[in-house]
């Protein structure tokens, strides 16, 4: 699982704004609380630079310093993510039709976005009892393995889906698809049957079943149920749940203007 | 309902760092998406300014371009704000808890903390059949006519109490209390019984009862259930249950280390 905030490409031509940016981008997943010296480590810049950069943005409520004298991001940027198009709009569509699936399976229900070639979790209802699955919101992971992923990547551009096929594919375990060509036809046949099984590729307890969120023929989105077992044939009858879910859900998008 | 996004003490001496923020300042719940030239006018600088702080932005990641060339708020703004304590911590202490109230309730569960003399919705599950609630997660709202106002006003420093106090206090409905003596004894009542109970002070259907999510003894947020209904007495039902839930969520977040 990686968090993976791209370190951008302001690294080498540093403007004063892009200075900011960095700062920002020097905390992850993996490293949420800073230091100061820690930053300007991260950063490249000197100490000074580092502690004025800081006190603009904590001023500003970018960041915050915990008990400790650790830096961490602040409420403000939480309070601007929530009005980014995962939060605002999709998730808000999303919520009632995870609640619904997860009322009726009580298993895990993942909703997940694209962003280049990986796949980035907006949000999922949690099964107390249901597999454990590793996902986090905000959180990033490859896309072949993955039931959201095979599904973004069977409706990715085809540069993308390119790209990804041209390897390497990681093993995340012995069922993980790691040849091109046998990758190849299950996104064919994603594209055919309108959903996704994957199958312990992941995990070796976990199969997934997703199905793709749609806007005006575009796919948006992917929803899916991660259920304990290695049955797919079982873990099909899910299907139809996650894929009426999937249409509602792409239903509600398109009637609202913030999605485009 | 207000978004209210501070406009941050940057407006007045204005750095390149300071006009990189007050383009993300820009935007806000009620003002989700913007065109170039509404950001010009809203941030105060050139267009041609404008249009090179927000390629610098785009680049980065934290604005996006929508179909209709106007900007919103990026996916990696929201990555960002997943790793805010709202995010990081508290929410996913507090998910599993609010879905067991919600599964045993189906009423309107919320999840809030308190910033300067607001609340702020950190989640929410929405009851499909239950009374209709204001909230959206990242929106504002006053502290005093909320339950999770009431709870996090009760555990605030003095100064933001006496801040609070000293009024204006806005009617939202007639059972608003506006009498700034009345409100000290219900916040001193909140503190001695450990919840509170907001009677339709936001709106005329709605009541809510709240409870305080401790750390160490300090109250960090808040948990409540809303209601349709006008009996407190029917509604005070709920508060063992919202009571032990915050009881739940202190105890998971004071086993982990983010939280401070």
């Amino acid at each position: 699982m990686t968090s993976h905030l791209r370190a951008g490409p302001l690294r080498a031509r540093r403007t004063a704004g892009g200075k900011l940016l960095a700062v920002l981008a020097a905390f992850s997943r993996e490293r949420p609380t800073l230091t100061l010296s820690e930053i300007a480590r991260t950063v490249g810049v000197p100490l000074s630079t580092a502690h004025r950069l800081v006190g603009e943005l904590t001023r500003w409520g970018a960041l915050e310093r915990d008990a400790d004298g650790r830096f961490r991001i602040g409420l403000r940027i939480w309070e601007l993510g929530a009005l980014a198009p995962p939060a605002l709009g999709l998730r808000e569509a999303a919520l009632p039709f995870m609640g619904d699936l997860y009322e009726v399976t009580h298993q895990n229900v993942q909703l997940a976005v694209r962003d280049g070639d990986e796949v980035v979790f907006v949000e999922r209802i949690a099964g107390r009892d249901a597999v454990n699955v590793l996902t986090q919101v905000g959180g990033r992971f490859a896309l072949p393995p993955t039931g959201v992923g095979l599904v973004l990547l069977a409706h990715a551009p085809a540069e993308v889906q390119e790209h990804v096929l041209a390897g390497p594919l990681t093993a995340y375990t012995q069922h993980t698809i790691t040849d091109a060509r046998q990758l190849r036809r299950v996104l064919a046949e994603v594209r055919r049957s309108g959903m996704a099984v994957s199958d312990r590729q992941v995990t070796e307890d976990a199969v997934s079943v997703a199905a793709p969120i749609e806007v005006r023929g575009a796919v948006v989105a992917a929803l899916s149920i991660v259920v304990r077992g290695s049955s797919p044939a079982a873990v099909r009858s899910y299907a139809p749940g996650v894929r009426a879910a999937a249409l509602g859900i792409g239903r509600i998008l398109a009637s609202t203007s913030t999605w485009s």
